[in-house]
């Protein structure tokens, strides 16, 4: 779809009629709706759902449809997101030493499989930065130690508002976020480099590895106060077997890692994923 | 969900309005949608979607739903289907030789793992009997020769008429069924033991094997006039080495082709599967 | 192969000339190498060897071979097995409530999937016996409490003794086994149904839906002392999505149960699994 | 490994005594095993294996290995290939308009992922020129029409002799190269676009689609003189569904394109592939 669309994410305690009356939101303003799907959790009693519909023929002004929209969504109690296919999110992503995500990432938006700026790379290291100035992006080095962590979060925080930053994409950072950071910036996107929940922290392969595992995976997740524990969007595996030592599974990981964070934050940019329970629905 | 539910699958000429339309026939009826799913093929400019809802609170008595619907339905140049949870299907299983997705498919059936009933079990050959006779399963011996063919499809037919079967399952029944048949009794699901378009007709392991594949796979499909050709339900495959010979092909198959074949009745029966340009839309 | 093999399972300090001196062995005594596969592990200094050959024209009796070989193993500092293809194992299955891990692994052996008897079936339930009698199967329902746990297990073993067990297949047998059974008798193969070492122990299923994965596993594995920490045989996953429910990932996970206790028996019968280090090499 | 090895590939009739005559061969010299790995193909007769061991205490020296190992060669009726470690084989990567393969394959050279030289590209096109000079690869735009094709064939034979290649990859080079041209220089690694054998020649990814298929492919081959027939070294699926359009099959399709071109060429250049009746044996 090159033509703008809007696209409505909401999460609503389940009632009868939700359907209709979303739908009935949108086509009665003149609406042609392109994407719908919805999701019910019965036993948490919530309807989630994603529509997208075209903007042309909308006769309700963009810095309206917020507005006119919320006249419906509050008496059902809903909680809803309104994104434009043509505000481009802005991305930093922060990296320490490994390359292999970044530079995948960096393809990928060049090779416009999602639609998003890269203005800025943060590092807690220096080594990555002849790949920025290879593409032309700015790159903070931002080193982190034990006592100079918290300072260097608001500085962090500041970065993100001056580049007006959408999202942060954890692209093999190797340090751990703050609970604080998270809180005040909590759109976050992190890889780890195990099938979680199993191996959470440092050094999955090597623990992999010693258990004998005959599949790795990679998990995509937002970042939350409690590390690798945030809500899952996507996760990939592959097999490996006594033949495999632990530079192999690093190396099998690492094609993995790459393509579970890629998929993870195109459904982002595209709104697909809705967040509940520290679960997400992925709308694909 | 225990409790009945209508379920409304539709194929339409893509216009604005749909879902709202939709939404709004069983909305305004009392009715409670507890599972939707769309999906708009752009370049064929069809709409499709299933429906589901509560029948419970629904003000349509149910010989009424299908005139109510068709109202709206055919201004729209939409066709449709509508199914009740509490119909239970009857599925006939034929089968030849080979017994594995004859028992996986009585196991899950027993286990209601799909609801329907198996009144029938047809082969071309008598072997079976004994487990048709273990599972209280009427078993017909239908022997199939090259000049007796035609005479025993419309046998075939008869029988299935007189044990009302909505589903024919072909369960590794090693006999082309004909384009007659098939015209007449369209409702037939096919696995078919490697991954479609690959190896189409006979001997797909063996085929497999010559040409040095990495990955086997098995296709379960409707059945349609040309062999193999029909549109696919499901798919799934598993890895392979030059370690396995032809019978560790057919040995690692039977898994995949059971769990494939299951896979695609139970969708089937859930009356999650449109078909439209040979194709399936899967509304899981 | 039909004809009969010995098949040797070694494992050894790392040092030169294994490989020839292992293979001279059975060469030099007219044996004819029909299999052979080997694994260096460099970190652990450890060489672990699988040699299968045939019977045919090998000049030492077989109830010299382990003697023969034994001289050659000593000065080697290796750990040896010594299997016959003609020997049948045999194994006794444990079950509880479920029923399909038992169906399957009846199934495959009656479809000789795998070279083995199965004299037994325990289980701490009577639900299952109707399985067994279909089968022709003894089935010794032998009820397990906090307090009569340790006397039942002393049953058990002289039971296991008394019907020449060689092998314990549990097979979503959902009492724990104590660690002075695994001692007395280490034979054991367990079905753990997650993808391990994520969601060890209880409801791993119920668990898994909290934590919103997008992927499930099972795992077979040899019990050990300590709950579904023992080596791991083989694992196997399926996607899963926010549709569905717990009940929806017990059923995909039943399929992965089925197939992945399945393929772990048919490796361990085959001689093909060696455990070191906690780990497995499985010489496939 | 970072201690030179030499590696035999051999294939040979079978016969008794092969797996102790080959390792006797290295061991009576002085040679440490590191890696071992055979198959017997019993229908064909044939004996396959891959041998590697340290040269450090090797009494041969490197230039008499191959006279002294055809010496046992040559009554067993082997053929045989004798590789070094760290003699370091040089790529030239053919592309065309694509360049998600090119750029995976500079970063894994560049990462150490495999041991090459990769001191040429060649295109029929100009477009990407500039990711050469990127990376500082020679460029060489040789391009191809029906009238000038044998003619720059030629061209391209004679630049490879030059460039003292070793593997050529096309890497989603598009044009399809002569039977004469494979005959002259036969290492030659494609990455076909679909899952052979289906879908063989163009448009794979439109053909796929409009098959309906819910699973699309990607297959690493060596080529040969028939299109997208030759042996297969490797292929990976991934799922797809009624939701993805042919752009999004092409886009999915790159991710495998990318890893599975990978997998293959790397595994060739660390000499695990041998070729046998159109099919490999991979010794991974």
């Amino acid at each position: 779809m090159t033509k703008p669309t809007a696209t409505l994410l909401i999460s609503c305690p389940d009632q009868r009629g939700l359907v209709a009356k979303i739908a009935n939101f949108i086509y009665s303003n003149g609406g042609n709706i392109i994407h719908a799907d919805q999701h019910t959790d019965f036993e948490a009693g919530l309807f989630l759902t994603r529509i997208e519909w075209l903007l042309e023929g909308f006769n309700l002004p963009r810095d309206f449809i917020g507005t006119a929209f919320n006249a419906i969504a509050q008496p059902l109690g809903a909680k809803w997101e309104l994104h434009f296919s043509d505000t481009v999110p802005r991305l930093a992503i922060w990296v320490s030493h490994q390359d292999h995500c970044l530079f995948d990432l960096i393809w990928r938006q060049r090779a416009k499989e999602f639609n998003a700026e890269i203005p800025l790379i943060i590092s807690n290291h220096p080594h990555l930065q002849g790949i920025a100035e290879q593409f032309g992006i700015e790159y903070l080095h931002i080193p982190i130690t034990k006592d100079n962590k918290l300072e260097q979060e608001v500085k962090q925080l500041e970065i993100l508002r001056d580049y007006k930053i959408d999202l942060v994409v954890l692209a093999k950072y190797m340090q751990i976020v703050s609970a604080d950071f998270i809180n005040k910036f909590p759109q976050i996107i992190n890889i780890h480099h195990s099938f979680l929940p199993a191996f959470i922290g440092a050094n999955p392969y090597h623990r992999a590895f010693e258990r004998g595992v005959k599949i790795i995976g990679a998990t995509a997740h937002y970042a939350t106060a409690d590390l690798d524990a945030g809500p899952i969007i996507e996760q990939d595996v592959v097999r490996v077997s006594h033949r495999d030592e632990v530079d192999d599974l690093i190396r099998k990981g690492k094609d993995l890692e790459r393509v579970v964070l890629a998929r993870a934050v195109r459904l982002h940019l595209q709104n697909r994923v809705l967040v509940y329970k520290n679960r997400t629905v992925v709308f694909e």
